[in-house]
């Protein structure tokens, strides 16, 4: 028996456009005699629909289009779609008022509705904010080609994530490939949703492969492809036989269609085509930017981007991932000179651009810097130039981008990493400003990894833009490392707060200067006002700020006994 | 037997400020001879602490500090504080790692801890994310005075929200009140952190009315007060007697300590101090914005503010709000003109900074406009006056007003109202800008009845500002009536969209223009770009842009079978 796996590219709630790439690859599937295709999470929606679930209306809408496209699909083709279904005794139960489901279409109809069980509710996942848990164990057969009957366990994402042999904890009370297992079922589908993250592969594979070699069942997991604002979708389809082997893997970070066969009489998938990993983790984070920028901009409505470039690192390698996601001839380079740029932040842009292939523009900044200088004066005399002179010059930059992306319809990419999100240092309104923060989670040392492995069959990021000590430019001589800790030292320090939840003498105890980790903590405490109003920032951590970072504002969250003086946010810059 | 309830005012993550907070009360009920002090839900925290809560090291801390506090409370006083424990079945059971507890200090220990069992995971509430439910009723025994026992039932906010009988439908499984009921004890304690909105202290006290007289127990709400971030919390706790009638009430917005007599023998409160309730929804709304500004401003660790004066109607409400607030020494008005701005624009805005004893400054920005004209020229010719033009002159106004803010350590307040908020009136990165958006969640047509309410003993706001029609005054002759429906017709179809989460044509069937309606929903579903971006604004509504909002933002969200090209997002204004 044929079964297909079609790694959809669905966009949020756009229900016409879903419904028709569905339909698309039922009409492949089923002219390569496929008997049963599966579908990501949520493919008539596009995951995740967020907020949009709180309107009846379109909860409504969807279940008649899933009613309609189970009339449009082939016969003899079983769809496997993600939908969700009004929860009947929300009210006299009080439960909440919808399921996270899958839809088995079959001979023109609904013949089956599976519900999700186990619904994450941590970091970007909200689902107990719209979802009841689903109670029982999801199963239905199916008549293959030759007739035999296969009886398929039906899963949605999280469902498959929490073995405890695997994990060595439970991260919920139930196990429903355990509970499907031992129903018996010939093989377990998993339709997924699930965002990238660094490594996240293979820790999946990781997972699939021992579930499946545990419960000697072959199990075939469909994901999700592509940008939806800040969460990238990696794709990654694969199929893992009884023994736990790869059958079959589809592309990464690209539109697929796989297909595998079922063998009833040895209960096992036949060997498929298997797409290779990427090979590193910088393959691997490039390739989910440029899908991350490619799908914002698309899915926004834009084809041509703008973003300032400073002859620095960052925004060099935004401009990259820029061109190469949507070409050269789409990515408009603006360099905004001031009196206290360095003359190679000018020379390293235009290299860069020569290389990219992408357009510029000029504009030096140094009259308007006048002009508000001049108008500030009466109220600004007899203080001395400071943080408040540096972000006007960012903020007339800022200025400048939004009304070239205002008059020509571009979209700004802003360019700040995440190194510099985590301790503030970025001016709001300034070079914060833009539609899509690119690279907002891509760590200022990984700026660097990323920016080597791009030259590693020649020049693209200029050799000097890699070898300069890293400057704001916002005052003479000013440099990175006379206002922060080396970058090795930062990006560690912060991975110890951000990802690793870590306390202030936890982080000591491991080593690090006391004095660096207090600056440090008291820098991301106080840049937190900065982060709430940054642009949507691609995900490619497990813990980036964004949808999934929910902090306070005007708090305190430094546990050292400092008085407060020393603790207190300060809105200034 | 004497109780108190302890209305207090925490910073989020403040433990030692927030246990001092507790201290004092308890040393002042004690003085009063109170046996039992009732503090809010997570009165140690604060609430919400949001993802603080994933830092184990902050948890354990936090335990510390509880102990500590138990030892150094007078002798003779019982105090239920809030606070949250560890789940020590997290791992084993596949459970949350916390609780949202209670705890009962008494006699220098720990003597009992509550969870709270109904976890709100709807609009700003995320507890589902952090907290596991506890699973039993919360009940201890208590020795009054006059050494009868009295058995105390201790619910936790949301434990309370739950009667069927009441709401009509079940929102959870369980309902604690009716199992204390059961057990039969003599009066039920609630620990709110419960957020303001227009009308809630009206819904509470009829929900709490009918609970105690249903069940013919007195329940005593100890609520939170003050600002956090969005969220503001208007304290008004409140006794009923077992006949369901108000015994004693605190101040609305304002920290409190108020104390009711437990008579033993009667088994209900006796009559106590009742402060009455705002007399208007006016009343009630300024009070709250004021109480927002004053504790945003104040736990961020600033004492003065500022913002643009267009002598509007927005920035006049906010001018005043923040005057009351912080004194009008402590607030600066910017005035900054350009040459679009009509003659009454300087003269209305100067008026208010009469009437209200606020300083000012003027900063006309026509001569910067004309730098950023002539820089880009060469890239704009012939192209003709438009968004992007209207544009930079906000962002100039929004440059210079974050200048000052930098310069005199000022916080920024923005001054947009929810209706512009709505449909994407307004500049990012120019008056969208701030460290607080004060009036972001008060529709326009409630900006008038707040600003004629004001005017009630004399004028405030001047005459002019309330007669004159609503402009931007971004280019000649501009006004709002010509880009937007009327604003009684537009916030109506906003309240539809927003709060009633209808679709485009039930709003249709109740009367309203269908091109009117079409038009509104898509500059709120393009908008979405410009909200994820804004300042955290105060709450007043069930439902605010803001961290109870959870929108995708590249996507979909019109049912209408409109081309993709009408409903895509343009982010280019």
């Amino acid at each position: 028996m044929k079964i297909a796996i079609a790694q959809l590219n669905p966009t949020i709630g756009d229900l016409s456009g879903n419904f028709q790439q569905i339909l698309e690859a039922a009409k492949q599937a089923a002219s390569e005699g496929v008997r049963l295709l599966l579908t990501p999470e949520l493919s008539l929606w596009g995951y995740p629909p967020r907020d949009l679930l709180l309107n009846p209306g379109f909860v409504k809408f969807m279940s008649a289009e899933l009613q309609t496209l189970a009339q449009q699909l082939p016969s003899q083709l079983a769809v496997l779609v993600g939908t969700v279904e009004a929860n009947p005794h929300a009210f006299s139960q009080g439960e909440k008022p919808l399921f996270n489901s899958i839809a088995l279409l079959d001979g023109g109809k609904v013949q089956q509705i599976f519900h999700k069980r186990l619904l994450p509710t941590y970091d970007v996942f909200d689902e107990d904010r719209y979802f009841e848990p689903g109670r029982q164990s999801n199963s239905f057969t199916i008549e293959s080609d030759s007739k035999s009957k296969i009886r398929v366990g039906v899963t949605i994402c999280e469902d498959l994530w929490n073995d405890r042999e695997f994990w060595g904890k439970r991260h919920y009370e139930v196990n429903p490939i355990e509970d499907l297992a031992h129903l018996g079922v010939d093989l377990i589908v998993n339709l997924s949703a699930s965002p990238y993250s660094v490594g996240k592969q293979k820790l999946r594979e990781a997972m699939l492969r021992h579930s499946a070699s545990r419960y000697q069942t072959p199990i075939l997991y469909a994901n999700q492809v592509g940008g939806n604002d800040d969460l990238i979708f990696d794709g990654s389809s694969v199929a893992f036989n009884r023994a736990g082997e790869v059958a079959c893997r589809a592309k990464a970070f690209q539109s697929d269609l796989v297909i595998i066969e079922f063998d009833p009489e040895r209960g096992d998938l036949l060997p498929a085509s298997i797409t290779p990993l990427p090979e590193t983790e910088e393959e691997e984070i490039w390739s989910a930017l440029v899908l991350g920028v490619r799908d914002y901009v698309r899915k926004c409505g834009f084809s041509k981007v703008v973003l300032g470039l400073s002859g620095g690192i960052d925004s060099s390698l935004v401009a990259a991932i820029a061109s190469e996601a949507l070409g050269g001839e789409n990515v408009l380079g603006v360099l905004m000179p001031s009196p206290y740029s360095s003359e190679h932040s000018v020379i390293d842009a235009i290299a860069l651009v020569n290389n990219l292939g992408i357009k510029s523009h000029k504009l030096p900044i140094g009259e308007t810097m006048e002009a508000y200088d001049k108008l500030l004066e009466p109220l600004f005399a007899g203080t001395s130039f400071g943080v408040a002179e540096e972000n006007i010059q960012s903020r007339i930059r800022g200025n400048l981008l939004m009304a070239i992306a205002n008059k020509f319809g571009y979209l700004l990419l802003s360019t700040g990493n995440k190194s510099e999100m985590a301790v503030g240092y970025c001016t709001l309104y300034g070079d914060m400003n833009g539609g899509l923060a690119v690279i907002s989670d891509v760590p200022k040392t990984r700026v660097f990894s990323l920016c080597h492995w791009l030259n590693r069959h020649g020049e693209i990021i200029p050799e000097n833009v890699l070898n300069k000590p890293p400057s704001a430019e916002l005052k003479p001589g000013q440099l990175d490392r006379d206002s922060l800790p080396p970058y090795d030292v930062l990006d560690d320090i912060l991975d110890l707060i951000i990802h690793k939840h870590q306390s202030e003498p936890e982080i000591v105890a491991v080593g690090h200067d006391p004095k660096i980790v207090n600056k440090v903590m008291k820098l991301v405490a106080r840049a937190e006002f900065k982060r709430r109003q940054a642009p949507p920032g691609l995900k490619i951590t497990d813990r980036a700020f964004g949808t999934g970072w929910r902090m306070p504002i005007a708090s305190r969250w430094l546990i050292s006994n400092q008085p407060i003086e020393d603790c207190r946010l300060q809105i200034v810059d």
